[in-house]
Formats: structure tokens, C-alpha cells, sequence
């Protein structure tokens, strides 16, 4: 059915900040449209080749994170489903991590701004070097889908919610299908806050934020109640990371947020110690290829929450 | 080092209730000896293949999870680190998984006791058939595996702390080696509840509960300060589960564990309605193969957790 239909481009000036069901609708699509969406990296193009850590404290934060769209989906009403295939991205070859104060797992730790800009073969998606340290394999994603919700008034960008969002799943990248509940007529559709890379938890805030475009099919699944997100990835979702198996760090306690601290905690010392990694650059390491799991949550009162930091960024 | 000294084996019957320093030792090793450990499932040979549900509530809970040992490793103190290689496994062949009531993540919905009994083939170790459901991949590791700790008396088999314990970490298994702080003087290292299969986080609070024989070496680490567990794995950790790719579900929200719980309601009301499986019989599927993630934990107020179950089960 997409592909009877002509792709359609969504330009980048048709973004929007926050959610809100009244903004206008950029385009009305018929389900089973293909679009061809560019999307900004999360800073809007704030940072540039030349940037400095002095760019970081002058970020734009109340236009953070535009999204392209409203996308109107002719039918979608509440209570169905939008079922969105990420076809593919078409990356830029240039990103950037930032430690942004107040923000992040650590961010009690880590008070001051700290910037790395990457340059990575947008063709050939080979892993990207940081500094000495480190070559990180990519998987570009959208940091950020979602649809508007029904309650209303302008909604910040920064949690994701029932209707998505800034979800920030890794695992969100091509090939992968995303089931979202549509509260609103239309859906109202929107993507942006692109990654070429991320680990399961996005520790430090950013991932390797990049400006990119994908390609989405829209459907529509009529009165199919959906409580949370849900998606289907076609394969693995680890090869490009696991090749060389992985350094794991544990924090181990009743409290998961906590456990979760602790075994990053964990991580970035080890990266002090042995690899000699400052603690910043340890930090922002971690939250580009390092991944939260939990190990355990029924023994209680202490639950198990792992770091699993990947060793083929050091071959 | 460890290839120059005998292999000593410790028998089944060398085990203990709970963690506590002041039980005696039931072999002296030095540093770098390998140990082939009779270990026992988590209910201590309760279950049998004729087991039926009542054997649920029939458990020994003041004998639960009995683990062989306490080894003392000669010249360990504490501030030191024990390191542990797990070599391999010989597993039994036959393995259990229950919901117990009161136990698990969704303890307030599945009241009921439950019972799977399973039989696999020990030595092709073949994904382990689950009814008409699915086809378990399997993975053998020691769910229990620590040190006796500094604080005096009994302390509960359930908990892991940091010396370890009832870690339940999946990826525990052959070739992994794993980092643990001494407290007391010998160490006192024991290992049990053994697992032929399990997803991370262990959601309905049992795997394939199976006992077997592991080989372990014990090396010392002097003087090295460790605040939690630590472990690294030689290789992937998921390849036996990730070929068909994962259905994933989520959980919203400004509390991680009610965002587990959410996307794992996602997981099995998915079960239920597209593979027919009691819910039940779902919370154990889950159990013994699905992963628990945090996908953002920065996106404040909302992190994201996510459910991943392994499509392959079902090919």
C-alpha cells in the first residue's frame, strides 16, 4: 500500500516545541504513507564544527528539541493505533555529546559543561573515534517520536509519555516498527532528536546527537486499545556492540534508581583507572555505548541493576 | 597457575542455609584452584518429574536455596577481591520453574502457585520445550554465587548484598569472571541455585531452576578496594535469544519499578491475546527468557523501561 503512494518530504522548518494538540497540522497523509521527515538534532543546529564547551551553557533550552511535524493521519482517532515503520536514516556525518548541568543520571557528580563534537562517515557508518580513547559503533534512531496528546496546552518535550515522546529507545532505529495510541484526531504525528548512537539508559543525557533524515510509514490500526508503547525489532538489536562480550558494573540495592547509579558509578571508575579516561569523558563514553539492565527485581529487598559497557569500543 | 593443581571436587552435601560467617569451612584451597562444585537448584532437590502444583506450597522455605561451600582461599583478607572464572557447566537435564505466592514482580497479581517442570537434553543443550508455547534457548549460570560477609550472624539466603550472593545475574556463565570484595578472613566463597535459563530480571522470581556441577577457579586480588560486584563476559551475551529480533513493550513513568511492571502487564496481556497462553503460564515465559532494560533513565520526570521478549521462542 506505501509504496502505490508517492513519498512525501516533511522539511525541516515545519518544526514545533513541546507538545501541543492545537498546533497546526503540517501535512495530512492517508494511512499508508511514506515520508521522508528531516529531522534536527536536539540542540536545533546550535552546535556546529567550531564549538567550544562554552556552547553547551549557551544552549537555547526553551526551544530544545524540535520535532518535525504535526503529521495529520486521515482517520486516526482515539483509541486506535499508530503503527510507524523507521524505514531508514540518512545521518550527517556530524554530532555532538554534551554533559549539560542539572541533567543527567549524575548530574549531582558532573556540575560542570562538558562538549565532544564527532565527525563519522554518514556512507559507510564505521565507528566513530573519540579522541584516544575509543571507537563507537554506530545505529542511528530517532531520540524522539511521538503523537500529541489529548490533554491540553503546550507540553515540555523533555519526558516521554503514554503517546511517546522523547522515549529514547536505542532500539528505535531502521527496521524497527513502533505501536503508539493516538488520543487525538489525526494522531498528529512528530519525529526529530536523532542519534547515531546510544546505550540503553542514555546516562549522561545525550547520545551522539545528530541531525538526520527518515524515512517513516504510517498506518493505522482501528480501536486497538494500547495501554504503553510497544515495538518490534526485525533482528539482534546488540551485534554492532557485543562482538568482544562486555565489562559489567553492579549496584545492588532496594532502591532501583540508586542500583542504577552505582553500577555506572562503577563504570566510569574503572575507565578512570585503567583506561585513564577523565571523568567527563568516562561519563559521556558511557551514555554513547553503554547499556542499563536489570538483573534482577524479586529478591528482595535488594534488586540488581547491571552497566554493561561494551570492549569492542577499545579494540 | 590453576592447571598445576589438582581439581578437587566439592560434594553436594558441603552446603549451608543463609550467609554466615562462623560456619566452618568445608575445604581449604590456595589461590588459583579449580573446584568442580555439586551445586543444588534453588529448592534443594524439592521437585521431582512427578512434582505436581501442591509441591509450590509444600517448599521448604526455611531450607531454601542451599548453596555448597564455604570455601576459604588461603591468604585472603579483607580489602581484597576474590576473582572468580566459572569454567563450565554440567547441568542435570531436569529444572523447574514456579510462581510462588508473595514472590516475584507481579506477586500481587498471580496469587496462585504455578508449576512448570522441564526436561532438556544436558548435553546438546537444545532450547527447552515449553508445552505447545514456545522453545526456550538455554544459557546455564549460577543464579547464587558469593562470600560470606563481615556483618556477624545469619543473614538471609534471598538478598544479594555486595559480596554477592543471590545475584541472579544471567550472564554469570561459563567463561564470565567474576569480581567480588572479601570481607572476612578465607573469603568463604559458596555458589548454587544454579540456572539452566533465565531473562534478566527474573520476573516472576524463578528460572529454569536446575541443579549441576560447575567448574570454578578461585584467584586472589590483593589489596584491591571494589564497592560492588563486577564482572566481564568473553562474548556476546544474547546471541542464543536475539536471532528473530524482540517484541518489546514499555513502562512510563517517574518510578523505575512500576515502569517494569508496566512493561511487563504489556508483555503478558500480549501473550495472552496473541499466542493463546494462559497468564500464568505467560509469567513464567517471561521469566525464563524476557529482559528488563532501562532504556532512558534521564528524561525527567519520565524514565523508560522496557520489556524485551526474544521472538525466537516462538520459531
Amino acid at each position: 500500500m506505501s509504496q502505490a503512494l508517492p513519498i512525501k518530504t516533511i522539511h525541516g522548518h515545519h518544526c514545533h516545541h513541546g507538545w501541543d494538540n492545537s498546533i497546526a497540522a503540517v501535512e495530512r497523509v492517508a494511512p499508508g504513507t511514506t515520508l521522508n521527515v528531516v529531522c534536527h538534532d536536539a540542540a536545533g543546529g546550535h552546535f556546529t564544527r567550531d564549538a567550544g564547551v562554552e556552547a553547551v551553557t549557551s544552549m537555547p533550552f526553551e526551544r530544545i528539541n524540535p520535532v518535525t511535524g504535526p503529521i495529520h493521519v486521515d482517520g486516526a482517532a482515539p483509541g486506535d493505533v499508530l503503527k510507524i515503520t523507521l524505514n531508514d536514516f540518512t545521518p550527517s556525518g556530524f554530532g555532538w555529546t554534551a554533559n549539560i548541568p542539572g541533567f543527567g543520571l549524575l548530574a549531582d557528580q558532573f556540575p560542570e559543561p562538558a562538549l565532544t563534537l564527532w565527525d563519522y562517515d554518514r556512507h559507510a557508518l564505521s565507528p566513530a573515534v573519540f579522541g584516544q580513547h575509543a571507537r563507537i559503533p554506530l545505529k542511528p534512531f530517532a531520540g524522539t517520536i511521538g503523537l500529541a496528546p489529548a490533554d491540553p496546552g503546550n507540553h515540555s518535550i523533555v519526558p516521554p509519555r503514554r503517546v511517546g515522546g522523547n522515549l529514547d529507545i536505542r532500539d528505535l532505529g531502521a527496521g524497527s516498527v513502533l505501536y503508539l495510541p493516538v488520543e487525538v484526531e489525526g494522531a498528529l504525528f512528530s519525529i526529530g532528536d536523532t542519534h547515531a548512537a546510544q546505550g540503553d539508559g542514555e546516562v549522561c543525557g545525550t547520545a551522539i546527537e545528530s541531525a538526520m533524515d527518515v524515512s517513516v510509514t504510517l498506518e493505522l490500526i482501528k480501536d486497538t486499545p494500547l495501554a504503553m508503547p510497544r515495538f518490534s525489532t526485525p533482528g539482534p538489536v546488540t551485534r554492532h556492540l557485543d562482538g568482544a562480550g562486555y565489562e559489567v558494573f553492579t549496584g545492588i540495592g532496594p532502591d532501583l534508581m540508586s542500583g542504577a547509579r552505582q553500577a555506572l558509578e562503577g563504570a566510569i571508575e574503572w575507565l578512570v583507572k585503567t583506561r585513564n579516561l577523565p571523568a567527563e569523558q568516562a561519563y559521556m563514553l558511557c551514555s554513547v555505548c553503554g547499556d542499563l539492565r536489570i538483573s534482577e527485581i524479586v529478591d528482595a529487598p535488594n534488586w540488581v541493576v547491571s552497566f554493561y559497557l561494551p570492549r569492542i569500543v577499545f579494540e
